[in-house]
């Protein structure tokens, strides 16, 4: 290993991972249990530190802001970026449920610090599905008291699950990463925006590590993280209610990591923040590939950022994608009206390796050969904004299929 | 007729309805013929003035701008809002075509112009249909010569079709407005995005007044008109490098207009743009429904159009709307992530006259009563951000269906 240049290698275990956590998933009974099921799903999940650990939080910016979100903010303020857990329901966002619901998000967060034996402000709270309906308490609290005694340093896997709405699988993953000061493990489970049921779109994601952080440096280098991997994905350019990251340190590796630009500590949270980010994107409703839009030769660091997001989300583009055409003439008329700086004359596209535009000028005669690495699952396509500027950018996204209508138009028939 | 009140009366002709104007629509062998073509599509226009007369327009904003557009824009600056006529191809958009566009689209112009007897910097210029394939100028100057030959004031109706793509319907109106000055006519033509073929998308409207109005003046009117109109409806979020707008002022009703805020005129301007720009909706790809969109209780003008343009474009609102289902969830997270100011205690969503969303109160048990104003084939959907301003804004979008993707992904198969 080269000084300075941290080895990253996958493990098992999840948010369960680093050392000093444990967590559970239990059912409550806040999903309905679906006649093909076999077992009551799981819907509560519990995260435990050992006692009040650094933590961080970004949360989604929509002002249509659910209650648990209200309280999490709360929370992480009046703690100083500390935390002894976190808690999460799945099949109710507790979203426009007005002060009722805020009552619940409050309860919620101070049944699960009893259990715990922490101060309410302590405790972190999440929600996930169903926009509009009443939460539960007393379901969320018999899950509580089972989440509490299921605790375990192998849980990640059960809480994983617990989640989930109709995410098409589970996303969690962790590593171990050898930095100069020692070892650590960073570890982090997801959810994605599946909205095959009723008014349900929420990203959650939880990430741990036993790496040793200040709050404050903690908040910085999370929400560097976040803006490279969760900010840079879209499935369909809508935000929700409920969208939050959290990440916890347990500080038990005993690896002090003194500055939040520490490459470590970076990289490790980058592994583990844009697999889950990736993994969203390929489970987003009626995907079949995983898009990688890369912007280069941007004017200013917004422009390439307005221009990756306006491709990302571009229903023509996606549309394209998922019809395996190499259309370059939808990517350069989207860079064209995103706002950012763009020279058509010096303007360049490619899809994966081949380039069918090149400053200005179309090359349809490599149309087939584009085509071709349009079939593959994960696919690039790459627009230099032709300004000669150094600023660039990178998203994920998916390609745009029926199925996806069908899925948010016909879950009433 | 109350006095200042004008009274509009819809007429036939078109963009030959008003007084002093002649058109033609020809076929030059730009579109190729389908086998189940009885004749040779149209697929070029002339519309042309008895010499030049006050004439506006508005372009699209699109950075990767067609050579049409650039030669238009260069001739309505140098002639200082003067026009004698508008050559017009379908089947070609001529975009993305380097500097031999750029000299076809100065090509199409002169000949035009030729044609008509008038400099070249009086005749405007557009194009629509595939990006990034040469335009045959042999071709046009061709058609040019037929249309020339076939000029009429009752040739609104062939210019109209020349300029289709694959628009599912023809759109043309006009409309009499009286006015305490006197009688005059105000007519439009307008072609939408369709994209079934590839890389096919532009709008363009063309709009004629017998009114006499200075270039000044005109070009002020336009710009309100059009914010108004074609700027206020969206098919897919998506802008072409195409798109614009022109309005040509013959001055033959004898009917003078002084006032940039006329009533008689913004009112027939509204009347000619708002129905063809409603129109283009109707024909949007894959649309079943023309919904309406209001926004109120807004903080500023800009929140208001941004609102309505985030809930317009949102696909989950508009495949709710495809699947019927009145689900005010979507709507409030649209408006909440929209960057509005946005109050969600405050807050009220109605489909048609069915509150569903109260002041921060679901309604859920007028779900079903929502639903069956939601099987209409035009619908409104109003949303009120909370906040207590005054402003408010108006949109028109279509609903979000399978068939749109099946349309812009599989043309190739």
């Amino acid at each position: 290993m080269s000084k300075g240049q941290p080895l990253i290698r996958t493990v098992d275990g999840g948010i369960t991972a680093p050392r000093g956590f444990r967590a559970a998933g239990v059912a409550c009974g806040i999903k309905r249990r679906n006649p093909s099921q076999a077992s009551a799903p799981l819907d509560l999940a519990l995260l435990a530190a050992e006692g009040p650990v650094p933590t961080a939080a970004v949360f989604t910016i929509n002002k249509a802001v659910a209650a648990p979100v209200v309280i999490s903010k709360e929370h992480i303020a009046q703690s100083a970026g500390l935390a002894s857990g976190v808690v999460v329901n799945s099949g109710c966002a507790n979203a426009c449920t007005g002060d009722a619901g805020m009552e619940v998000a409050r309860g919620m967060a101070a049944a699960a610090a009893a259990a715990l034996g922490c101060a309410p402000e302590h405790m972190l709270v999440a929600s996930t599905g169903v926009i509009g309906v009443p939460l539960d308490l007393g379901k969320v609290r018999s899950g509580i008291d089972a989440a509490r005694k299921a605790l375990s340093s192998t849980g990640g896997d059960d809480a994983m699950r617990a989640i989930m709405t109709t995410d098409p699988f589970p996303k969690a993953t962790a590593v171990s990463v050898d930095s100069p000061s020692g070892t650590f493990t960073v570890g982090g489970m997801a959810k994605g925006s599946g909205m095959i049921e009723p008014r349900m779109a929420t990203m959650l994601a939880f990430l741990t590590t036993d790496a040793e952080v200040e709050p404050a440096a903690l908040a910085r280098v999370l929400r560097r993280v976040t803006d490279e991997t969760f900010n840079a994905i879209t499935v369909d350019g809508e935000c929700s209610t409920n969208d939050c990251v959290f990440l916890m340190a347990s500080g038990k590796s005993g690896v002090r990591i003194t500055r939040d630009d520490d490459p470590a500590l970076l990289e490790g949270l980058r592994a583990v923040a844009g697999h889950l980010a990736r993994e969203v994107v390929r489970g987003g409703e009626g995907a079949t590939k995983l898009v990688t839009v890369q912007v280069t030769g941007a004017a200013s660091h917004d422009d390439a950022w307005l221009a990756a997001r306006t491709i990302a989300n571009s229903p023509l583009v996606k549309t394209a994608i998922h019809g395996g055409d190499p259309n370059w003439g939808r990517l350069v008329a989207a860079a064209g009206r995103s706002g950012a700086d763009f020279v058509l004359d010096a303007a360049s596209v490619a899809v994966g390796p081949v380039e069918v535009f090149v400053k200005g000028v179309p090359h349809d005669e490599r149309a087939d050969e584009a085509a071709v690495v349009l079939q593959a699952k994960e696919v690039t396509v790459s627009v230099d904004l032709g300004t000669g500027g150094p600023h660039h950018a990178t998203m994920w996204t998916c390609d745009f299929s029926a199925e996806y209508v069908r899925i948010n138009a016909e879950y009433r028939t």
